[in-house]
């Protein structure tokens, strides 16, 4: 019975790193695999409306995936609750917006939601939102 | 059966809709009420980091609270939907800050989770972030 336990919150921690690596990858193909495609899944990207329904979700990713040239979603302080055939999700996103500058760093508070299926967990709510940053203290030299 | 699911879910938009009123009555004792104390229960107030547990998410109201003189929070849009012992709602959520005169309206966009409990649902997470709104067209007339 732990064993079951375990292994579900492993396969929920497993689906939620699946899903921002195919987020940072811009992948839309496999990010149709990482969700439920039912009309009462929800999304809220940071700043947006939540919208309702796979069909729209999946327009949102094929918009964000085509206006990015390349980013890095990186998710910290996971923590993971089960309930049942519903799992829930809270982690800290942080977002890349330059990888290979280093540059545009920022943060997102994300809730997901996956759910139990015959072929494994899928995302049904995916609800991120902006969070403030503490910058570093200013570390190049000013002249006054 | 199916009395049984419709009296949950409308259990759940009592426990919904009771949290809102709460919230516009600023009124800290009863917001004990609608929620889980567990220190896995999560809060994140539009544009906060998130909280974990009911100490610090408690604490949050009593600042929050503290720091409003006056506002309504109004939900629409609800959305519920029951998953055993968990309750997944949504909503729309409309602040107004100073409702004697209307003005400074907001919107936020929320994530509720409700666990159920021997003494009726209870709030375990609150999520909402602010959105964008769409300004009516000027209706006051401009010289050129």
């Amino acid at each position: 019975m732990m064993t079951g336990v375990v292994s579900a919150e492993q396969a929920v921690l497993e689906a939620n790193h699946r899903f921002y690596q195919v987020l940072s990858e811009l992948d839309t193909e496999a990010m149709e695999q990482i969700w439920l495609h039912e009309p009462w899944v929800r999304c809220v990207h940071p700043g947006w409306q939540m919208l309702s329904g796979w069909d729209n979700v999946l327009e949102s990713w094929r918009q964000i995936f085509s206006h990015t040239v390349s980013h890095q979603v990186e998710p910290s302080e996971v923590t993971v609750r089960l309930f049942g055939e519903i799992a829930w999700v809270v982690c800290l996103e942080r977002i890349t917006g330059r990888p290979e500058s280093g540059d545009l760093i920022s943060f997102a508070q994300a809730t997901n939601l996956f759910a139990h299926t015959p072929s494994g967990w899928r995302m049904v709510l995916h609800h991120a939102s902006m969070v403030p940053v503490r910058m570093p203290p200013e570390t190049s030299s000013t002249v006054h």
